[in-house]
């Protein structure tokens, strides 16, 4: 099976690549990203993907695309048209370029808005509140459409937050819930800018990974969005998860109104359509974090923002 | 107050000039279109839309746009590329074209997909299920984050079935709801193709006409689309107020499940946002069909398909 990549040499991509090489699953790898940090086995291809010839050289001979590469919420908020191009018209001429093929490609909570007035579960009809999360969902209802006359195969998978994203991950107004574990780990004392009663919904990078390899070697085709599974975590409860661990960390709690209404305002969310498709996430809060804190040696300092 | 209309020279476009001519709203009028069928005394402005050097010409002088031009549902079904073309990418480029500036954007209840299966009112979010309402819908979505921006003034309008077009409009499959008109008036027999139970949300010309004037020459921004008022009309209803109007007409009625699902299966539909804005449709049956038949000599025997 041919496999291509895109956003291959960022946070989640690398996570997706080296779990592909583990199973062996993938007869043959193509990955694409705009620089790749180090050589590597597989086929590399580095490019611009708003360029539609590298759309063309990157689909050509693939069986099957999963497609990481975006341009983040706090970039997209400070440059719609850059957006358009990375988040919009990027993900339109995959799903036209990958007809009669299977496409997955990365979602986001950020669909939903910032603080969703209700439970959320697999019947909500989302109402974006930000650039980003407007061309996630016409990114979607592309999809659907395609789907619905049954041009290709594939899902588009909303992703919640994943953690730990690298320390200061370039664009994300939700570092914070990364940065949290990269203090923890390494005894910096650390302010977390929302209060105790915060809430997120989260999942473990190697979750993230393994649901997305889920999708791209799956069959058929899910016309609607899956909202991946993600544990609605309590901000206070993963400190006091991680004192626990790290007991002579100093981690203590501000308020910004702004960034808890944007990534700590979460409802309860329900997924049993993920659930029920064989995707998951960690059982609890303490799986969730043993899980973050045994990757957080392979995280690199650095990485580029290629996933939601 | 210099207005630019694209789609001018379609049936809700001509229907629109005249209402501005008549009201000398416009100072100045540049009326856009594929070809246009006669000279007029505004400026005009032929050639297609999809060109952005086009668009950089329409929108260079003008205080606000009107934009009707559309590639209708049947066509865009048949068609998707086309209708990203038509009915995504060049309303697109508008919203872009038209910062700072006033834009208001023919939208379709399309949006809500054939037979919504509830009550729709202003805080159903919906879930096209078509390729023209699938575009439709990402319009709306980028309207809305680019007035939430303040990048620009202006609304979508969801436009409900307008009553009588022109015979046999290319493209449109809900063209037995004009039909009826035309043949009552001429006394054709004619076989409605949904039973007399079936419902669909109409509009006359002249009522849809005065709605888009109204928003184009209003000030400030509707960042949700605005459902436009209709009457949800049983269609045997309106069979006995032709045929009370035209008693030799033989008007019978088959059944096309596939006709009545897309364009008869509409459940009640209340718009108190509209209403407070200013819209308005024909208060009953009988004030609709006599708009309809007072403007059924004006209406050409062909006419562009110019909007939903």
């Amino acid at each position: 099976m041919r496999l291509t990549i895109t956003g291959a040499d960022g946070f989640v991509g690398r996570a997706i690549v080296r779990q592909l090489r583990q199973s062996g699953a993938a007869a043959e790898l193509l990955l694409v990203d705009r620089v790749f940090a180090e050589p590597g086995p597989e086929r590399r291809l580095a490019g611009d993907l708003t360029d539609p010839a590298l759309i063309e050289t990157a689909t050509r001979d693939c069986d099957a695309l999963l497609h990481l590469a975006a341009l983040p919420g706090g970039a997209a908020e400070r440059d719609p048209a850059a957006s358009r191009a990375i988040n919009l018209d990027v993900p339109l001429r995959l799903i036209e370029a990958m007809s009669g093929r299977r496409l997955v490609l990365a979602g986001s909570i950020a669909v939903f808005g910032a603080a969703p007035s209700g439970p959320v579960d697999d019947r909500t009809v989302p109402v974006p509140d930000s650039v980003y999360g407007t061309h996630k969902r016409m990114v979607e209802l592309a999809f659907a459409d395609s789907a619905r006359r049954g041009a290709l195969t594939g899902a588009v998978l909303r992703l919640p937050g994943i953690v730990a994203r690298p320390p200061a991950a370039a664009g994300f107004g939700s570092a914070f819930l990364s940065e949290v574990f990269h203090a923890a780990a390494t005894g910096r004392a650390y302010v977390v800018p929302v209060a105790p009663d915060a809430t997120s919904w989260l999942s473990s990078l190697r979750a993230c990974a393994t649901n997305l390899a889920h999708a791209l070697l799956a069959d058929g085709v899910e016309q609607d969005p899956v909202t991946l599974p993600a544990l609605r975590v309590r901000i206070g409860d993963l400190v006091t998860a991680l004192a626990r661990r790290f007991p002579g960390t100093a981690i203590t709690h501000a308020e910004d109104l702004a960034l808890r209404r944007a990534f700590a305002s979460y409802p309860p969310l329900v997924t049993p359509r993920a659930a029920a498709r064989g995707f998951a996430v960690e059982p609890d809060l303490d799986a969730l974090v043993d899980a973050v804190l045994a990757d957080l040696p392979s995280i690199p300092t650095q990485g580029g923002p290629s996933c939601a």
